[in-house]
């Protein structure tokens, strides 16, 4: 194979990458799920209606939400919606507005949650408790909800709030047992958004960015069930011996546990029963819509999973495992061939490097397979188009990658070593460049074998 | 589903798993590799004949080699061809002997080399010496065979050289940078069986152990091209500040590296000419016999590679995340469903228990899966039979894996993190059984979907 055909499964690469965000996009997501036909609003995507109902049966129609992807979600139900809408107010990250005519946009802070997200959650949750019966409610839920949907539960500062996560994470307490924790002291998560929703008809439209696409930790499940009680969170503090972080939220946890607050909403919940959850984009369908561009590239197409976690370096090896193979025996598919996986890795930073999980994975997979013939690809992206602190969503490499390196004196081993991945692909011109794509649902790996 | 239809799962996985084990048996490979058809000698599978040699045109056809599964292989080759056999020497592990008329067994140290083994190989070496171009040295190799086929070069002693390799290996020092010395401080490895037999011709039979079936890797390749030089041995010592290890290695090494020594023979030399080398058992060889067994069965196979390395956890939980996309979108492939990978992953010690690989892979993919619908089982299993130092083979898990513990009181975390895996199964009896299967290809891994 000449260095030309490497070229063309490059671009071939990309432009399967690119094809996999199309449907996860915001607004395209929005307006694939949500169809207005006179009188009837039509949910679920065009061959698979959900629910249909009847806007002449509401009074008013209303937008509420979070989440970095909210704002072009909330301009698609403008679209649809129009003058209908009463009354919208969204939150979103800084700079990651929207002109929109219908709805109120607060920009808050993210990852780290700041009093204009508390505001914004307070305005929220006030209009919430006003609805009655009448009230059509879209809820626009989007990556980063959970901080830009914050409001520590009362008596508690958001300090404390964020004081206790940090220790329970270097506890090294469970993803699960901290969202336990966190929906216990605020007064959104864990469906309380649904109670002070009822009896108003909501519809909740997510975009996931959550392995496995669990709608009780998208945002921390404003509209969903809770499967935690006080007394849990109040055991997981006890057992981290966590106790006296904050005598605030001890308090509180022991009052919940005495019965003397309410509990978070749980499954069968009468208030749920006018509470619509939907996943409008996720990772599988970005992965299903690379599956169907690479089948009209001419590729055997095989998607592995969506919800591929764990090390970044030893997610990497997997794959360039089922890459060998597939050069040697042509197993577990024949070339041509476009390995297709998702989820969300992560990286034990050891060095002092730029990069992110995404260019890790190149790096790791490069450094792999430069022992191999330059048959093929392996690319790695991020579908917000930001892989870590970079610009870049991430990086496309091949088995030349690290001679490449050597040849302008960079030694590729070293620069994995460091986390540096970025500054190896910055010079090496493989880094995969998309601009913010205004969505996520983590990230898309592909493996395309000629 | 029913608990019962579990168990039927269980026993199709066990079933699988027992199929990959028939074409892999060394007294099998050899006779599917190796026919006798009047005075000529066959050698390939059936259908992909891949070299014929014409007995009549020899004076004396001979054996040797070592390893765990030499003796099985010996005892095929002398039903092919019985009192043909001039001279036979073979080397392996204690207590792993068969009744052979025409071939010499020696026991000897495994996986610590000793003087049995040492002497073993010298004799090999002074008889290959000794042969001509009218010699057919048939040469019988298997996992095992670098410690069984141990001989130091002049003037090095066997401690030295073991002092020398765990240096290597508590420095880091890469497997390759690991064989590389070896190689270059040992009288056998590394391709100088080769030179030994030289002008004879060998047909050297190999069934890998190991990842990727590299050839020069497999029992350190006594018969196959080495790639590594004196003088990168001898930087790889000077790198890693090993010098002082032992003076007569380092002076073997700067004597090597400066031409005084005899460099290990590279590909292209003419002493290979005549040397046929042939993997007739491999991890892959096992994965496609389940594949054809599963299929069988009524299964969707899915191979996914014969290459997986890395640590357990790790690797197993790239396995259920592909399992979870199986019963939440049929991807990679519907149910029912058969995935099947192998290779041989790593467990780093943290706790005190007793296990192996495949049961800590068993236990950790059980620990991840208690919160699924019971449809499907996994199943590792060490080809061997003998999973770390237990006389089990792996485990075969479901999702009520975990529940079935902690009914009898274990609780399965637990028992992970103190890697027990084998007490935990003991009880719950989910040890998978095979007794010892006389071969090793590495491992097996099965998850069934029904």
């Amino acid at each position: 194979m000449e260095k030309r055909d490497l070229k063309r499964l490059r671009q071939e690469a990309e432009d399967i990458f690119r094809a996999s965000l199309v449907p996860v996009d915001p607004h395209a997501a929005v307006k694939n799920f949500v169809r207005v036909d006179g009188p009837t609003l039509i949910l679920g995507k065009e061959g698979q209606d959900k629910v249909k109902l009847d806007l002449s049966g509401f009074d008013r129609i209303s937008l509420v939400g979070g989440g970095k992807a909210t704002a072009p979600m909330a301009k698609a139900m403008e679209e649809l919606l129009g003058e209908k809408i009463h009354t919208g107010l969204i939150t979103v990250k800084y700079g990651f507005t929207e002109a929109l005519h219908h709805t109120g946009i607060r920009e808050a802070g993210h990852p780290v949650p700041d009093e204009q997200g508390i505001e914004g959650t307070r305005n929220i949750l006030a209009f919430l408790e006003k609805a009655d019966a009448k009230d059509l409610i879209f809820s626009l839920i989007s990556g980063g909800g959970s901080a830009l949907l914050c409001q520590p539960a009362a008596g508690i500062t958001l300090s404390e709030k964020q004081a206790l996560t940090r220790s329970l994470l270097e506890c090294g307490a469970s993803i699960d047992e901290i969202n336990a924790v966190r929906k216990h002291i605020s007064a959104a998560k864990g469906g309380q958004m649904a109670r002070a929703a009822f009896p108003a008809t909501v519809v909740n439209l997510m975009l996931s960015d959550v392995v496995g696409d669990k709608m009780d930790v998208i945002a921390s499940g404003p509209f969903v069930p809770d499967t935690a009680t006080f007394a849990q969170a109040l055991e997981i503090l006890e057992k981290y011996d966590l106790t006296a972080v904050s005598a605030e939220i001890y308090d509180h946890l022991q009052a919940g546990a005495r019965g003397e607050t309410d509990e978070t909403p749980k499954a069968g919940d009468p208030i749920f029963e006018r509470v619509f959850n939907f996943i409008i984009g996720s990772n599988i369908m970005a992965l299903e819509a690379a599956e169907k561009r690479a089948k009209v590239l001419g590729y055997t197409p095989l998607i592995l999973s969506s919800r591929i976690q764990g090390e970044t370096r030893d997610v990497a090896l997997f794959h360039t495992a089922i890459l060998r193979e597939i050069l040697r025996t042509g197993k577990p598919i024949p070339a041509p061939a476009c390995v297709i996986s998702g989820g969300e890795t992560t990286v034990t930073i050891r060095g002092e490097g730029v990069g992110g999980r995404n260019q890790e994975f190149g790096l790791a997979a490069a450094v792999d397979v430069a022992d191999l013939a330059p048959r093929f690809v392996v690319l790695s992206g991020g579908t917000d188009g930001n892989d870590g602190p970079t610009e870049a969503a991430g990086a496309i490499v091949d088995p030349l990658t690290v001679s490449r390196g050597k040849e302008m004196g960079l030694e590729a081993r070293a620069y994995l070593n460091n986390n540096d991945a970025y500054h190896f692909f910055e010079k090496t011109q493989e880094l995969l460049m998309t601009g913010p794509t205004n969505t996520n649902v983590m990230d898309v790996r592909l493996m395309l074998v000629r």
